[in-house]
């Protein structure tokens, strides 16, 4: 028997464990490709998904596997681009063990970087960090760059991406452990605690004394409007992520931007990884080099145990992990 | 004697005549350039500069000439450049007649178009609808283009340089005989009088079926929401103006606009006509050509008198003009 964790119940607000239900199923048939389950990515925009609603990506259906990103072992093929003993990444069910037509599965490879690294650094964590810095931020030498969620699996390669282009990099994040950790180890030139600071506009406005010139936001809410108030002409945000918001019921109100917007002839955009699948390679293959010459480090937290899977993506929204969450099956 | 209108207090909210005062002056001595005032050009964006904050451009004096783009005869000049009987544009005080470095001015041919027009299709109105789409909205034939503001002075030019480009322009503006006009006089293909119109997001919905994939906005607050709740996938928002909320005293909310723009990879960004100066020669070429074929057509609203200035920079506030506001001295 092999198992199985499906979406009992969609979320109201936070997700709870009574939100999924972890149920035994039959082993997969030795048919086209059988994948054993390594590591499960844990991911904030899967709470997006469990809403009943139109999105980018379809709403997971109640009662159904959830899936995210994981990276399995083939244990069977009779796929041309798959044999026995491979290891491939691709979006697939939370599940022990499944069977899978091979579409849009990847190989990677444990010899260039260890497994769990493809579902962050040199998956879509490190590509969003990469692409959107690319595609949005144009950095420039010797501009200020703010990052929020910057202990994050997003926001730690966005700080290193930023050193390695020249800027001054500030990070936000909510513990002072976090905070002394990317300077140490991310080289953050500095942070802000947000959970200990009462006036975040004010804590910006100290730590980028020449103003905002890009904001990588992952957060949303008040931390977005405090970096508003500290962006300079030509400013860039990135709307890359709201977790903040992610769990409200109602639809979250704030100070509109527009004028500011307007002020300064900034910009908000926001940020899909999946709009740029076709420079995937290009990114990885920038990242993978940074990581071999050591300017780019990532942490990971591995919980181990395929039942722990609901807990882990719940953990995320209390800020739990230090870097890429994951679950070690 | 001469007269000028000075900024007597600064506006609490909605501007009102006790905010100015007309002054009488000694006549400009015979020295550099000596203009008489032909048309001045009342705008929006006056307000900001009434409020004493730092903004793109600096605040007005309280008991200083309000200064705005006018259109002034060269009744003297020793200046080589200019001559007895030219007529020139550029940021001038709100004075009967003044005398001028020569700095910062621009001849006009009213042989190309009559002088009014290069305080509007031809200036900086003209130019704000142009390079803001030209920069920003990157139209493709097909799309959908949303405008509010539709029968003001940028957006009636916005809405026809859509319909050059092929696009379906939809306008917003505040009442029947508006939306009438746009369609019959600059060729929307519909318009929404959001005076009347209980639910903007469905009205907008119902107007454009196939989504929007450009909204050019020139209102901000309410307008702005229910158009960002019809954006297509990469859809593009150009701030332009903001005329709902410069007027008000605190910051005003709404709904927050980052799950939306993340959601479709949408981009909001400001523009600032004072950005681009150095393309205006290209885009009044352009714009001059469409002019003169007739693809392009405009409205005014001109008041006689310059005593008349305050009460029809106030009464833009209330919508009472019919494409740009100017008043002719």
């Amino acid at each position: 028997m092999s198992k199985q964790i499906i979406l009992k119940s969609r979320p109201k607000g936070k997700p709870s464990l009574e939100n999924f239900e972890i149920q035994e199923i039959e082993d997969p048939k030795n048919e086209r490709v059988v994948l054993e389950t390594k590591y499960i990515s844990v991911d904030p925009y899967l709470r997006g998904r469990m809403r009943n609603e139109e999105s980018y990506i379809e709403p997971f259906e109640v009662g159904e596997a959830v899936e995210s990103m994981i990276v399995s072992e083939v244990t069977f093929s009779d796929h041309e681009e798959f044999k026995k003993g491979d290891y491939v990444i691709g979006m697939l069910d939370w599940k022990k063990q499944q069977s899978h037509s091979g579409e849009n599965l990847r190989k990677v490879d444990p010899s260039i970087a260890p497994l769990s690294a493809y579902l962050g650094v040199l998956g879509l964590t490190g590509l969003t960090a990469y692409l959107a810095l690319d595609k949005i931020g144009n950095l420039n030498k010797g501009e200020t760059l703010l990052v929020s969620g910057a202990a994050g699996a997003v926001g730690s390669v966005v700080g290193q991406i930023g050193k390695i282009k020249g800027c001054r990099v500030i990070g936000i994040a909510g513990s002072d452990e976090k905070i002394q950790h990317i300077q140490e180890k991310f080289g953050f030139d500095a942070g802000i605690n947000y959970k200990t600071t009462a006036h975040m506009e004010k804590a910006i406005e100290e730590a980028c004394p020449d103003g905002v010139d890009v904001y990588f936001d992952n957060v949303g809410g008040k931390i977005l409007d405090a970096a508003l108030q500290n962006i300079n002409k030509a400013a860039r945000i990135i709307n890359c992520g709201a977790i903040s918001i992610y769990n409200k019921t109602e639809t979250p109100t704030g100070p509109r931007p527009e004028g500011i917007l307007i002020k300064k002839s900034a910009l908000m955009q926001g940020f899909l990884i999946r709009d740029h699948m076709k420079e995937y390679e290009k990114a990885i293959s920038e990242l993978a080099g940074w990581l071999k010459s050591g300017k780019l480090k990532y942490d990971e937290t591995i919980i181990e145990g395929f039942e722990k899977t609901p807990q882990a993506f719940i953990d995320i929204f209390d800020g739990k992990n230090l870097g890429k969450m994951l679950v070690k099956v």
